[in-house]
This record gives C-alpha cells, sequence and structure tokens, in this order.
C-alpha cells in the first residue's frame, strides 16, 4: 500500500499470558492485509519479536514497535483515527467515508482495543466502526475492516525482501525461496 | 442466512489452554458473519459454553455443538468443503466458485485448522483457499472469506431470541432489550 498515505493499527490493552496470542495475531493480521505498521503496548514484547520475525522470513515492508503510552499516540495522531468497537457506526455506512478520507491522503490510525476501552477512546476517534453490533473477535473485525478499506487490492500487494514465498497450490504445500532471497 | 444452504465451520485440532481464545473467536466469528453452525473438537467445552451463552444473550439462530471425530464429519459431508490454509489457492481467484456452488444449493464446510493440518483434508477438500498465502489468523481468514461468500448480506441479518440489542452509535455504548425479549 505504498502509494497511499499510512495506516497505523494500533493495538489498545494486553494482558501478557492471557492476550498473546491474539495481540499477536492483531499484529500479523494487520501486516498481511495491507497496513504499513502496527504499534503494540510495551508488555507484549512476544508479540513484537514474532510479527518482526514473520517480516524477516516472508517480507515487507511492516514496521511492528511498542508504545509506553497508547493514549499518546492517539492524542497526537495527524490524520484520522477509527475505533473498531461492536458500540460503533456499521462498517457498510461509514466505510466509503473512510476510504475516501484516506485516498484523500489522511493517514488512518486503526484503533483495536481488547477489554473495556476507555471513554475518551470513543470521543477522540473520527468514527466508532462496528464490524457487526455482535460479540465476536477484534482480529475478525480488523481483517474485514481492512479488506473492505482497500477494496481487496490489499491481497494482490507484492513482498519485498522475502527469504521465502508460498505458492497457491490447489492441494499440498509449495514453499520457495523468495526471488530476491539470493540478494541477501 | 436462512434461505440458503448451510454454512457450517468446523474447527480442527484444540489444545487446551494454550488455543481456549482462538477456538472461542472462530465460533464468535462463525456466527457473527453468517454462519449457521460450528463444529468444535470435544475438547472444546469450554469454546462451546461461551458461544451458546452469547447466542442466548445476542440472538440466533446459530448452532455450536463439539464431535469426537473431525475426520468423519469431513468424510460424511454432503455437500462442498473449502479448507482455509495458506497454502491454497487465492481467495480472490476462487470465492466465485466457491459462492456459486453454495448459491446453487450446495451445503458448505469451511475447515479451520490450527497447528499442523495432516494431508488428507487437503485432499478431502473440494477448495484449498488461502486468504493471502501470509502468516497471519486462523480468525482473520475466517472472517474475511466469510465477507466474501456472503457479499456483505451476513451483515444486514436479523437476530431471533435476542434478549438485548446493541444500537450502532456515534459515540459511546447503547444496549437495549430487545423487542421480542418481552416474549421470552
Amino acid at each position: 500500500m505504498n502509494e497511499t498515505s499510512d495506516v497505523v493499527v494500533l493495538r489498545l490493552g494486553h494482558r501478557p499470558g492471557r492476550d498473546d496470542r491474539m495481540t499477536t495475531h492483531v499484529g500479523l493480521t494487520a501486516r498481511a492485509l495491507g497496513a504499513d505498521r502496527v504499534i503494540f503496548p510495551d508488555n507484549a514484547g512476544g508479540s513484537l519479536e514474532t510479527v518482526e520475525d514473520i517480516t524477516d522470513r516472508f517480507g515487507g515492508p511492516f514496521e511492528a514497535e511498542l508504545t509506553d503510552s497508547p493514549k499518546a499516540i492517539i492524542r497526537n495522531w495527524e490524520g484520522r483515527i477509527v475505533h473498531l468497537t461492536m458500540y460503533g457506526e456499521r462498517v457498510q455506512d461509514v466505510e466509503d467515508d473512510v476510504r475516501g478520507a484516506h485516498r484523500g491522503g489522511e493517514p488512518l490510525l486503526l484503533v483495536v482495543g481488547s477489554e473495556k476501552v476507555s471513554f475518551d477512546v470513543y470521543e477522540e476517534a473520527d468514527w466508532n466502526v462496528g464490524v457487526t453490533n455482535q460479540p465476536h473477535s477484534e482480529v475478525a473485525g480488523l481483517a474485514v475492516f481492512l479488506d473492505r478499506l482497500f477494496e481487496g487490492e490489499e491481497l494482490e500487494g507484492e513482498w519485498e525482501d522475502a527469504d521465502r514465498r508460498v505458492i497457491p497450490m490447489e492441494t499440498g504445500k509449495r514453499v520457495e525461496p523468495a526471488d530476491d532471497a539470493d540478494d541477501q
């Protein structure tokens, strides 16, 4: 998604142990589905390592980082903020507006909560968006939101500096060295 | 999705403790995004309880059940089988075929693995499908696949026998008793 403004995913809240895999999956989903960067709380170092390891092996560009103040990231964000929440407006009603802002040059911060999100996040967000108003999964909500934001173009992206590449197959598994792996 | 053939999600493999939340999120995502039923391995009773509890409170129809033989579910399935895997064909290349089969009356079994999936699953599947050929999250893959299968119609569904309903809001949270809660 290099030709457009940044899309950054901010994971809000992380309980070590209990949330490890969900937080990691938020980061890997952000990477696979076209975001440019993920920001984790600073107690999620294990998730950071996993995402960086996947990016090293399967390619980028994608950045992962930690923050000791997610609230400051939100407060100081220069662009638009989308907070994904089951209490928000319906994604099918607001996605055109969000996409228009992004394509118009606004960097997007996508805020993905875990447990209870404080009210100021709802207020700071330009859009509170529900991928359904049903309880399900922050990973699922993020995935559908990104696929709709990019209208499927994220599936066509090329990966740079990968050392391996999965070849789509009708049956079975095929992994090959990436063309550019020789240059490493 | 009552007017069409069933879409059933089969969670393959579950390691108690480690996979609890992922398995629960597979079930909740299946429910929220238009599948009719989820089948968990029989060691995932906690996930079954959570999904049933959410269905009791937020509505259905949606069924959750356990099986002691996921392989038998696959072997005996009358309809088509989609196995979601990062090694599969690209979702954007095969989704029309899958949708066509489903709309033509074929019940769909969507197989969602956790760790290593045995080769016979790849062989039994009518389609092995990758929502990207990148490592990310089985929950994200399932979510995008369902949203594409139903072309967003799953977001318009009505929920029956709910006792509460979340009202989409620009800011804040609003939960109301469901209209049909009086009948309970």
